[in-house]
């Protein structure tokens, strides 16, 4: 396989690395995650995270492994157990159902590794096509609000809600300004999406995520773009939990509200939201905060009851375009069998 | 002054003590806070919460410096030092107000100590009414969300919105569950409401601001019942942000709401809204946790922007119903005035 980079991801010919992202912004930590238990251990606890990024990651692992040789029986095992590594990314499956394809219907080495680069430089060529589908919607002068992270750290590319507003303000749309919720209870968008528009030099505010219907009152906040885990064939779309949220603001408000992913993210196999499994995770998370290399803070009582879903999902009637690398869907695209025309 | 004594304030004929609730639910401390200083402090860094006990504990302050003879003008000053102490709770004016207006009409210290207690006894019967009024909405079996913190530690009763939920429990309807908002960024719901609900015994499950609206559509939630800082006098109320969120998604989802509180929180000088003060508070509070005696993580980056205000405003279009202590008004009663109606 050849030396593959992206801002969070690397395979130097041997090594698989990636960007810890439990420890950013505070620590910038390069974890070899070669061994498929390191890699699902990663996917499981956010080292590696986003919807697109993951699927890229699991299937490099794999291929890797082919190429040091393990046996098409142990190449299937491990198959199955990255594909299950998290329930709701589809992304993930997509990445793995392609590779077993290949396995299925010629397998070589060879073979397995031009897809695993495909699938990584298809990811790039797919993030690029997003942010320009994405930057045409965004005009200068708009407050964006966005939800958890979807940018070069979520995917091999330029990311998908945060690559249409960093190509935006790159070609010239200056005086945009990003709102972002924290996105509790993992605060992806405090620690992560906070840092990259930092990095970015793009001017932005963190809010709490109970704030945003604040800013949409006060018209701070022209548009709402949101990156996704995964779409069903009637529109609605699983995303990080406060998705949904924020979705009823924005219409509350008559705030045009954007979801953004590569067609790898439809599922053809869903008929609907009703259809997508949400991950329920463990209690700790919400009871209080655990930051890895910063710190830990339990404020509520140690055995309270409640409630975890990592994702949710917003019905279609919400959502005022679907950012496809292909195009950008409207509700009326959708019920015409549009997202099946987006697949290549 | 005679004693006095509620779930996290007493007055032991000498010394005014608070339960500190930015170190609930972890330690149990009592603060003395008989000095005006100390009180500010208290009020200002939220050790004494909650729009009616904020009154009720400045009102005792004021008085017991009168009793230990400090001069007209002194107490005249130190009334405006505590009333400016929090700025868009209306309690703390209304209580400070009718403590001056004494000093103008009466100045005598007898009386003064007498409009203490009334303020005082008349928060617990205030209390108690709501509880009445708002019990009557609660059938058995719902499931009731509240945000913040309403309680036993938020006035000197029974509390306003969790009062009403505790009566109906104790009266009877076993089966209802109680659904807490955590309430960023300071946590109210997480610490003091989850740490309340067990003290009572009502099940109850915990979840982040963002999660309400899932719940809402899975059936969990029949009720929303919230507190407020200050109602205007077109039903408009502010309250602990993220009410205005919570009301959008109940709007969303046909789910009731309703807010309870004295008529010491309708301030007849604000025709709508637009006219309550929202407090900002500093920006670290959003950029990650500091929970005294606990500990505290700062997860984002150092110098990021944000916005922090402390409480937002519900439009009153979002209200099924206004739980004051004489009565439930609807938007019909609003609108002939009903406000108006339950004043003393």
């Amino acid at each position: 396989m050849r030396k593959l980079e992206s801002l969070s991801f690397r395979f130097d010919g041997e090594k698989i690395l990636i960007l810890d992202q439990t420890l950013l912004p505070q620590q910038k930590t390069w974890l070899d995650v070669t061994q498929p238990e390191a890699m699902i251990e990663a996917i499981k606890s956010l080292r590696v995270r986003g919807a697109p990024l993951i699927g890229v990651a699991a299937a490099v692992c794999l291929v890797r492994q082919a190429e040091l040789g393990i046996t098409k029986k142990d190449l299937l095992n491990l198959a199955d157990a990255l594909r299950e590594a998290r329930p709701t990314a589809v992304n993930l499956m997509a990445a793995i159902d392609r590779l077993r394809e290949v396995m299925q219907n010629n397998f070589q080495i060879s073979a397995l590794v031009n897809m695993a680069e495909k699938i990584f430089s298809e990811d790039i060529e797919l993030c690029a096509n997003i942010a320009k589908n994405g930057a045409r919607l965004i005009q200068n002068g708009d407050g964006i609000l966005t939800h958890c992270n979807t940018g070069g750290l979520a995917t091999a590319g330029v990311g998908t809600s945060i690559g249409a507003i960093r190509l935006a303000y790159e070609s010239g749309k200056k005086n945009i300004h990003v709102y972002i919720d924290e996105t509790r209870p993992l605060l992806q968008g405090g620690r992560l999406t906070a840092w990259e528009m930092a990095e970015l030099g793009i001017p932005h505010t963190l809010i709490c995520d109970n704030m945003a219907p604040i800013l949409m009152r006060e018209g701070f906040v022209q548009k709402v773009i949101v990156g996704c885990d995964r779409i069903a064939m009637n529109g609605d779309f699983a995303n990080k939990v406060g998705t949904y949220n924020l979705a009823i603001a924005a219409k509350y408000h008559s705030i045009p509200f954007y979801v953004a992913g590569p067609y790898t993210t439809v599922d053809v196999h869903c008929a609907s939201g009703a259809d997508i499994p949400i991950e329920e995770r463990p209690g700790h998370e919400v009871r209080g905060v655990f930051v890895s290399g910063v710190g830990q803070v339990q404020w509520s009582p140690a055995n309270v009851s409640v409630r975890n879903p990592a994702f949710d999902v917003t019905p279609a009637e919400l959502v005022t375009g679907w950012v496809l690398d292909k195009k950008v869907l409207n509700m009326a695209d959708i019920k015409n069998g549009g997202l099946l025309a987006c697949m290549p």
